[in-house]
């Protein structure tokens, strides 16, 4: 990843944006309409929001576009808009010569193909979606350092890093500190976490965020993973990465230099900001979001996470650690019993528990291709499901 | 200043340091004897301490001196090092084509001519004296920005500010966000402020300073003279430099850009960092002190710096914003009122008091050249003097 500024463009940058109806999409067509002169919509992607698909192409003027379900009811397809064939559709306009940047915030394994694509074709990929790495990071790296592509992180955490990082020499990096809110259960006594139920882990005290990954916030999975993507994105070694945890969510993580100097970025809970980051690099855009005002902090907590109580926060670091398929077989056990746990009336011990099992199990194997990791989550997929459909 | 890595030199850098037998001299010298390699020492000047100079000279083989009281008691100056006399031989050595960085750590006035040579030659200078900038900062500017010399912060406050802004454009900045720890006093009520002995406000929370510089952190006249030094070294308009308190002094500085993102600079309060830091500069060197270790961290406090309580943050403000010689003014107004304070059984109100006073009764003049800021230093320090006198 580039930490160097250069000049701005002088032309608008070309975003396609796959995912474009959901909340990272919408968000990144929020900076969009803020800084109309900074960017150009060439091509949308969505799964079944036709009906916003619809009003998105009118009002970005996007030439191409492509959604998995048609939805009939909307038939009023924008003329002079060309729909691309799904999904094969996503990975061409991924790889189109005119893309600056693709914008991946696709759900589940979607953007898989068209983030290979991009970075083959050299092209420019902004992740949202925490699974590409995690699951794909290695193949993903190789594809960017062989074609010259960057892969830029928009999640708050990362970008982060990135903006810690930025003029800085990536050898005088002694560890990346990914901060964590904690979530619902930080102060729970570890039995009280075991039998907590769906409800009480879906309080996620700081972003509002989908029920799947406030599950996942309230393991420290979520932390655990994003420990996988610091890992790819910055290519620095496991043992040199550390969570702490912190329940305010105001430092968004940050970067301790082989001086002894740590550099943090702090910032309101408003993805638009590492949305703005990424798409923007290396300028900062104006913002179109409220600042945070650091006179108005009354204070910054800062605890150690514990992984007795957090077991899955160790397991995806041994998981990143083993490396080949077994993050991706950490992901599919995670959904399985993630999705298990948010449907019913199951407790968030056996949740976590069955994640264990599964990679207690299910051994790694090499990462030759997507395919591969495709085929280890569903592994890890199947295994939790029939554990879980017993419990 | 630059905030560009560039590569790592391969040649050691060559110093020259004047007030090389003081707190920062001998802590930069720390820094040296850590990196020998990185580092040659090519002179070194002090005040008095005669002995230590002697033994610096001697195991840094520097091949230039210069001191001013000569100890008659110390005969054995080290054969093979010139002794320049004091103190023209400060500014000689300061503009040395040879020299890489000069560090000005050097008590009152004695640092002014040098670093005007220095930077008129077009030497780096690393500044660690407050006054320095404070009172000549719009000379040295204009002398850096003609001869393309850097003026490098070592001061824990702007060294943060610096490190936020590595890889950052210039246009993008907000805000500059000045740490104070807020002294002594920070808690205490206005009336118990006025009426503190020289006692009290000598117990300074964090950081082991001298008597003259704990006072103007009680008073927080210190953060405001920052404010001045930070306009100068970062060319930031006084509208857009802000104060937090941070009573655990572990954030050195921030950053607020125009995206609303914040970046921050943590770690221990130990000048070897920003010394090193400065002469190191684009290279972050292993340390050569303890680290920061963020976990153990408990919370961090900020608070708004209460202008009531202390006057003279506003007042050094308003001095930098009135331009001119009134920052001069103010540190000759401060330096009388402070040796009063120390030395006596006065109180902290009529210390302040004597201050403002001095800063309404003298308008400030044209700071055409060093001439004009020294004798704008004088006035300031003989009201103050001859107003106390009486006290």
């Amino acid at each position: 990843m580039s930490t160097t500024a250069t000049d701005s463009p002088s032309r608008p940058k070309r975003l396609v944006i796959l995912g474009s109806t959901g909340s990272i999409g919408t968000q990144t067509l929020d900076v969009v309409r803020a800084h109309p002169h900074r960017f150009q919509v060439i091509g949308l992607a969505c799964g079944s929001n036709c009906d916003l698909l619809s009003r998105q192409i009118r009002e970005f003027d996007a030439p191409l576009a492509c959604v998995r379900d048609i939805d009939p009811a909307v038939d009023d397809w924008p003329a002079g808009t060309e729909r691309l064939p799904y999904p094969d559709g996503m990975a061409q306009m991924a790889a189109l010569r005119e893309a600056d940047i693709v914008v991946v915030a696709t759900v589940g394994d979607a953007g898989f193909r068209p983030t290979e694509s991009a970075l083959r074709a050299g092209n420019n990929v902004a992740l949202a979606s925490k699974e590409m790495l995690v699951m794909g990071g290695g193949l993903f790296r190789k594809l960017a350092d062989s074609s010259g592509a960057e892969i830029l992180p928009i999640d708050s955490e990362h970008s982060a890093i990135w903006q810690c990082l930025v003029g800085e020499a990536s050898d005088s990096i002694r560890r990346l500190i990914l901060t964590a809110s904690g979530g619902p259960f930080r102060t729970w006594e570890a039995t009280a976490i075991r039998t907590a139920t769906a409800e009480e882990a879906l309080e996620h005290p700081n972003w509002d965020m989908g029920a799947k990954i406030t599950i996942d916030s309230a393991s420290l999975l979520n932390k655990g993973l994003e420990i996988i993507e610091a890992h790819w994105l910055f290519q620095v070694p496991y043992s040199a990465i550390t969570v702490v945890v912190h329940p305010e969510s105001i430092v968004h993580s940050m970067v301790e230099f082989h001086d002894g100097s740590i550099k943090a970025q702090l910032g309101v809970p408003d993805m638009r900001l590492p949305i703005q980051y990424a798409i923007g690099f290396p300028d900062r855009l104006p913002e179109s979001h409220a600042p945070l005002d650091i006179r108005t902090l009354a204070r910054l907590n800062f605890e150690q996470p514990d992984e007795r109580r957090f077991p899955l926060l160790a397991a995806a670091r041994a998981a990143g650690a083993a490396g080949g398929t077994a993050p991706a077989t950490l992901c599919g056990a995670d959904d399985a019993a993630t999705a298990w746990f948010i449907q019913g009336d199951g407790r968030f011990g056996v949740m976590t528990d069955a994640v264990q099992a599964a990679m207690d199990a299910i051994p790694p194997a090499p990462l030759d291709d997507l395919g591969a990791a495709l085929a280890a989550h569903r592994r890890g997929f199947d295994f939790v499901q029939a554990r879980l459909a017993d419990a």
